[in-house]
Formats: structure tokens, C-alpha cells, sequence
């Protein structure tokens, strides 16, 4: 039987990195999980035991750590691109590599006090091929709620559908959104967080600010303000749950429901996922490994 | 063999209800998830299948839903004593009942939208068995670190201790607290928020303004405040996990870590628990049920 | 304001220890997380942070890791006990030991191969206060489902009540059983493993063989059989959630439903919890600790 | 700005469906989760909120329960691609359906009588484009290890290698594995069973016999099993993330240890993907979509 080795990758997975800058007692705050893919020359690793391209992933870790400490993280996509570029200029054997970043966030309590920021984090993927970079930033679990100004009718009835249109319902979501960078930007760490920052409030003002026909709707509008704005964006994906608040029927009970008692589900649940991008946008290279 | 029914009980666990109060465009969400235990004379369920004692979980279930219609939600607190009462002095076959409530935070984003605040839920218990009511409010998820002015030294030091003692650490830990209400409060919802948001405050200024010689200071730093501030609670019981950070050994990259870069480890970690109570506060009745 | 510290202990949770017994060629496997909490005269670390009389939790997870290698691990109940034993018997300050134990199961390959065996594990936990000791035994995620032979009728129908009585449902359920030995039996791993395994067939024998007409029924139907055939048990705590699968509505489809087509809901769940126990059963002690 | 819609798809997620075979008092459970994504002219309901071509997502879930009603569930294969085919062929907006499938496993306890049987889940993919059906079959949660025969030496050695080449260590992986037919059988359910039992025992095998210098040549050595027994499969994609158990140092408590002692760890870890494939086989198609 003639077989082929397809593709292949490997690195280290979740090495969890606190960072803290302290400038007298005012400290600042970094926690980062970071995880590294690399490809390359690795075929004899696979087809005969044979390690010698294979960089450990343990001392990818250590770079990690080492990378941490010797310069700083600041904002995480020039920190994951030093990383990227470094086991890419490094290592013969490696041609590609994909660090994969997320921030958990804190708010600041006092000079060196900090409190948990919640399950929304920020996300950034950087990747380097020995010639060109490529960034995608991006944010989980940024849950959002409108409880009224959602509609969903119009649609088609086939011989399984037994869902009533309805001209108010809450409509809720927890966002996953990935934003391709044009180029790798020369930025100061203010010039990430703005952009970043910016593209949020957009993601938020298009969910709120949308009378919704469809989630689908909602979700292009999002997109729309994002590349309307943030001309650095030349490419967004989304991935919206419809987290569905069923109306209780309370008329057993001798009372109505005047959209105001719901079911919160957790399975099933509507996924809807779609690209808004600008027509002229580059090819995307690694970016979406 | 003689065989007998010990304590036992049941209900309704992890009911999600999300309670929307519309008072023209402008709405309030209030997102909970209540969970009911009751206890009475149910042995004839239980050894011989008689179900005649047994209100159904589902009925408990569409109490909360309706309850949550006709009345509103308003603050946890007396949603659940309301509830309590009910199955208690609606059943005869029913003496006792817990309901045990969680509230998931959203923050204002407009008139009717809401963002999801993260995973630092409001708990309360209350309790009722026909005559005496009792309150235990409480928080979970609250993530608290200090990148310094954390010590640990002068401990036991056995043939197992490898640890060195150190005069600059990370403290973090993930708050787990409940309090105990004296009695049971004739308060609007303006109050009860007033002692919650203070409580919660009172636990962040003893976590923040600690010069830590161990959590298990911090943790009776933590307590003596609540209690000093806020002549309601009668006992307050803490959970703190030490939610580790262990200082990456550099050297071998030719740097030296100056506190500076970390590892955040899942496990094991090490859990303090503890409680303070007032001398002279009454007997806690089902109130830790 | 006088203020008391009231109960607290401390100690390391989670440490996850795997331990390879090697027989030439023939291994064995035990996959341990194991959770100590100590007690004693810890007044002074809370109150001054005074760390003369702590036990570093570190310190306690490599006694874990030194024990395991000086005397194995076996059995857990007896593993536990020499941990608990030895935190009491070697530090002045600490009066009483909890050890609790899950066992992650493995089925064998070959001679050093293994499969995980999946999310039913055994626990125990065991306490000693310098002059006892006590074990309760146990096990978690052991799910069980009947496709028939389970009635629902009979119950309390109050105005909230919604649900029809059924004489053909599924039951289903995740046990967590936890049985206290009468006291420390000097067995051989031999004989812990016979106990067990037959404490657990007798749970699923009362689960299997009983005619349900409520979980409640089957619950005392399943402790009825633990302590008849086990008489070193003499108390059993089960919690058993009631996973609810319930019939879907095909009539709009056109098709009937004979009990044939069913949602597994996730929440909200009913729990069923209860205790059986020998009339003249000891004193528990520490036991439930 | 000119934005233009790129990829988008939508569908229900995670339905959990339980079906029950009822032949006399002998019954068969069938327990699955099933997500359906949908393609095709769905640009009016992002634009403009026409939501004409769009099938609701409750109506996906209704269509799910309704074919297990009227046609069983039996493998899950044919059950998938019955539904992929509907949507399709049903819709004429509707282009193309992807149904994603996992199988919870359950072993008999009596003619009616279950207990689940762990994480180890059963996978499959199907999609239809109105043209072509394409099958991948797959596994989660596979969990193994060798607790001897697997080395890891002879790596690149970096400035950042702390690591020490080893010949004796722990090789742990919980497998995830995906694999694509060629073509879509004609099979009966015993077929269907055997492939997959088959493929599953060459992945078994693959990693119990081989002697492992590294996990990339264990990856290898699982995927050649498969291709060489099972000619149905004409591409195999496996994701092992390595399970560290890292030797616990005891020297400082006086003792060696001998390849006996154990750190089970959760993060971070290795992860290792590769494919392996028949170098004739077909284009993919949709089949990995």
C-alpha cells in the first residue's frame, strides 16, 4: 500500500505566561496563554523516529518565558510575531510558524492590585513564513443582549416547521471575531490597543444599534461598522450563537407573558457564521492557519 | 437487615430564568439560575413508591417561572423567600425549603441592550421551615491578585519541604464567600444591593490593602472588615484557592528574573478555607443548609 | 467589634499523581488526584500571620509524590491513610487530616499499554484525629439509564403543575455514592477492591432490577441492596440527578411517538438525594468531614 | 467603502437526540448530538433582512427528531447524510448541508438497561452539495498510554533546551482522529460497525506495538495501520496532544525514582497533527468543510 504524509504540524499548546512590569510600585499586568504551531522539514520525524529537525516543543516554552523576560510583552501581536519570526530564522528546518495568543484581561484595584476581568478575551494570531508576516487579531466571548428591537419572520415553512414568527423576541449572542490586518502594521502598543479597542466598539454599536430582521442581519451589520471604520481591517469572520430566550408560557397559570419570563437554553442552539471583507483585500497567506 | 431512611430531600436544580422589566423602551434584566431543595414527609416515596407526598420538580420549576411573572424579580433575596414560603406553606406534606439562587451580571450598554459582566456571579441561599426564615448572601468567581507585597516565610519546615521562604510573591485567588444575614432584613432593593456592593467592596479592601504574611492572613483581613462594616452579617465563610504563580527560572537563557515572569498553574494549588462570626451571633438554624 | 475566628482548615487540592508499578515487563497503573485539608492550631497564621504552625501545602504534595514512590499507592483507602496518619502523627500543630482521593480508571492494552476508561471514578476520603480514623468510600459519574419500566403517577398537582402523569418514561441518572465503613478494616488491596466492586454491582443491580415508580424509590431500592449485601457499609449517601429525556411532540409531523424519540435536556434537572443507614451504625466522627 | 460578502453559513447546533429501538422488552439506545450547517443563496437575509431563503434553525432541529421518529437512527452515517440529502434537495435556496454527528456511547446492562460508556465519543461528517456526498468517520477522546518503550532523544538543541534527552518515558495521547471514504459505502449497519471497529483497533494498535521514538512517528505509525487494513479509507487526519507525565525528582526526600513516580500534567502540552493519505485518492471536495 503506497502512502503519502499529508499535512503536518506540531508546537507547544497553552503555556501560560504572567508577565508583570513593575516600574516602582506601579505594576502592570500581563496573562497570556500562548500557543505554538510549527511547520517544516519534519518528515523523518514521522516516517523513521528521526528528531534531529524537530525542535522540542518544551524549549519552545522556554522561548517563551526567556522572550517574556528579555523583552517585554506589551502588546501581544509584536510579542507573537518576535516569537514567529524567531523559530523561523532560527531553526533550518522550520519554514512556517503560527503563534497563537490570548489575553485574559484585569482591571487595576491599586498600584499592584488587580481583579479579573471577566471570560471575554482578546485573541491575536500572528504567522511568519521567512517572508511575510501575517496578523489576525480578535476577541472571544463578548456576550451581548438586546431585549426587544429583534424580529424573525419571513421565513420559509416547510412540513417541519412549527416555529410562529415573532416581531419582538431578545436576541443574544456571544461573539467570536477574527480580524485580518491588511499588512503587519509599525505600531506603538497605544496605536494596537486603539485599533483594538475600536473594532470592539464597532462589533458593539453594530449589534446594538440594529433593529434585527435576522441574526444574520445583525451580523453583517457588525461587520460593516468594522471595515467602515478601520481601514487596517481588510478581512472579518464571525461566529455568532444564537443563544435563544424561549417566552415561558405562563397562561397555566392564569397569567400572561408580556415578553418578559424566559427560558435562558443551552443546547441546541443557532450558529451563524459569515466573512465581510473589502473586494481588493490581499491574498490572506497564512493568516487563517 | 434492619435498614433506615436518613436525611434526605429534592428538587428543581439549575432552573435558568432571565426576567425582563419593561417600563417603556427602558428594560432591566435580571438573569438567575435558582435551584430548590425540599425536605418533609417524603419516606413513602421513598420505600414504597407513594408518590402522594411528592410535588413534582416540573411544578416547582413552573412555580419559579411564574412567580417570576406575576411578581418580578426584583433582588434575590426575597424572589427566593417568597418561593420558599410558598412550597412550604402550600404543602403540608412539605416542612422545610431551600432555594438557592444565582445571579448572572450584565452591564448597560442602551435603553434595552446589555453586555454579559463575566464570571463573577451574586449567590444567595435562603432557607424556610414554617416558622423561621434565613439568609446567606454570598459571591463566586471574584479573581483578586497582588503582584507584591505578598510574603511566606517562617513556616514548618519537615523532611518533605522543598519550598523556600520568599518576601515577594504573587497572591491570587478566586473568592468564594457567603454571609450570613443576623435576620432576615425588611429591605427595599436599594438596600440590598447597598449591602452587597459594600460586603463585596469590604472583601476587595481586605484582599488590596493586606501586607500578606500568608493567605490565611489575608483571609481574616478579609472577614474583619466585612464584619466591622456591616453590622448585618452575623458570620461570614470564605474559600480561597492560592491560585499559584511560580517565578520561571531564567538563568539557563543567561537572564535573571526579578519578578518578573511567571507561570500561572491550574494544579494543584493550595485551598484556604475559614470562618468569622460575630461571638455572640444566634444559631445558624438551616441557614447552611 | 469582637470578632471570632470560627472553623477553617487548609491544605493542598488536586495534586495529580500517576504512579507505574513495574514487574519486569508487566506494569501497573495508578492515576491518582488526591486533596488534603489539615486542621489544628492555625489561630495565629490568621490572626498575626504567624506561619510557625503551617505545613506548607506544598510541602504536603511531595509527601504525596514521596510516598507514592517509598510505599506505592495500592489501594487508595490505605494510601490515604498513611497520609493522614503522618500529617497528625509528625506535626504538633495539626490535630486532624482529611485525604480525599479519585481514582481515574484505566483498562489495560497489554503488558504497558492502557486505555482510559472513562469519567465513572472512585473515590474515597479518609480523616484521622490522632485517634481514629475514619473511611467513606465512593464513586462518581456512574450513568445509568432504564428505556422503560419507569412510572411518574400519583404526585401532587398543584396550580403550578403543568406535567402529566406517565407510566413510560426513561429514567436516567449520574450517581455520586459515598458509603461509610463501620470502622478501618485491615484489609488486603485485594479485599478493597472485592468490597468496591461489589458495592457498586449492588448499586446497579438496585438501579437495573428495580421497577421505578420515582427516583426516590430507586434510590432507596439501590442503598436497600448496598447495605444488605455489604455489611461493612453502614451508611450510604446517594445524589442522584434526575437526567431528563423527554418524549418530542411528532404529532405536527405527521407521525406518532411510542416512546421512541427523546431530548436529553441539560438543565434545569431534578435531584434526588437521600441516606440509608444501619439503625445502630457508630457514630460518624469525622467520617463526612 | 466597498464590502462584500464572503463565506457565510448557518444551521442548528448541538441537538441532542436519544433514540429508542423497541423490539419487545429488548431495546437498542441510540445517543447523538447533531449539528447541521447549511449553504447557498443566503446573501438577501444578511443584507437586507429578507429572510426568504432562509429554513429556521428550529425547523433543522424539528426535521432531526422527525426522521428519527419515522426512519430510525441506526449508524449514523446514512442517518446524516438522509438529512444533508433533505435539506438539500427540499430547499431549492439551500445549496449545500454539512451534518456533523457524535455518537455518546452506552453498554448493556439488561434488555432495557444502560450505563454510559465514557468520553470516548464516535464522530462523522457528512455533507451533499445536490451532487456529491462525502463521508468522514472519526473518534474523540481515545484516551492512551504506554507507560514504557518511548524515547525521545537526538533533537535539535537550542539556546533555550533545557530538556534532557530521555529513553525511558511515559507516552500518553487522547486521540483525535478523522478519516475519509473514498466513496459513500452502500453498507448495512453491521458494515458500517465494522469499518469503524476496525479503524479504531488499527489506531489501538499503531500506538500500543510501536516502539516510539517521538509521537510524530507514533502519529505515523497509527495512520499507516489504517490505510494498509482498511481500503474504504482514503485519508486519515489525527490530532495528538501530548499528555506530559513528567518523573518527579525525590532525591530531596532521600529516594530515586525509577521511572515509578509521576506528575500528571494539564498545561501546557505538546501537540502533534499530521495526515496521512492514499496518493490516488480524490479530491475532497466538501469533506472536510
Amino acid at each position: 500500500v503506497e502512502i503519502v504524509l499529508g499535512p503536518h504540524e506540531y508546537g507547544k499548546a497553552e503555556t501560560r505566561l504572567v508577565r508583570v512590569d513593575r516600574d516602582g510600585d506601579r505594576h502592570e499586568l500581563h496573562d497570556l496563554t500562548v500557543s505554538v504551531a510549527l511547520r517544516g522539514d519534519l518528515a523523518a520525524a514521522h516516517l523513521t523516529g528521526d528528531n534531529s529537525a524537530i525542535l522540542p516543543t518544551d524549549s519552545q516554552k522556554n522561548t517563551i518565558y526567556a522572550f517574556a523576560g528579555r523583552y517585554g510583552v506589551g502588546r501581544m501581536e509584536p510579542f507573537g510575531l518576535r516569537l514567529a519570526r524567531h523559530f523561523v530564522d532560527s531553526q533550518p528546518t522550520i519554514s512556517a510558524a503560527r503563534v497563537h495568543l490570548v489575553e485574559h484581561p484585569w482591571t487595576r484595584l491599586g498600584p499592584h492590585s488587580f481583579a479579573g476581568a471577566g471570560q471575554e478575551n482578546r485573541t491575536a494570531v500572528v504567522t511568519y513564513d521567512g517572508v511575510r508576516a501575517t496578523v489576525v487579531a480578535g476577541l472571544t466571548g463578548l456576550v451581548l443582549l438586546n431585549s426587544t428591537d429583534s424580529e424573525f419572520t419571513g421565513f420559509i415553512e416547510d412540513p417541519y416547521t412549527t416555529l410562529a414568527p415573532t416581531t419582538d423576541r431578545i436576541l443574544a449572542t456571544a461573539v467570536t471575531a477574527r480580524w485580518r490586518l491588511g499588512e503587519v502594521p509599525d505600531w506603538s502598543d497605544a496605536d494596537w490597543a486603539d485599533s483594538y479597542q475600536g473594532v470592539r466598539a464597532a462589533l458593539v454599536d453594530g449589534f446594538v444599534q440594529t433593529y434585527s430582521l435576522s441574526l444574520q442581519q445583525t451580523l453583517y451589520a457588525m461587520g460593516e461598522r468594522v471595515l467602515s471604520r478601520h481601514p487596517e481591517v481588510v478581512e472579518l469572520r464571525l461566529s455568532l450563537p444564537n443563544r435563544h430566550h424561549l417566552p415561558v408560557d405562563l397562561t397555566p397559570f392564569g397569567d400572561d407573558n408580556r415578553g418578559e419570563v424566559f427560558v435562558a437554553t443551552d443546547r441546541p442552539y443557532g450558529l451563524i457564521e459569515g466573512t465581510v471583507a473589502r473586494p481588493e483585500a490581499a491574498e490572506p497567506g497564512l493568516a487563517w492557519w
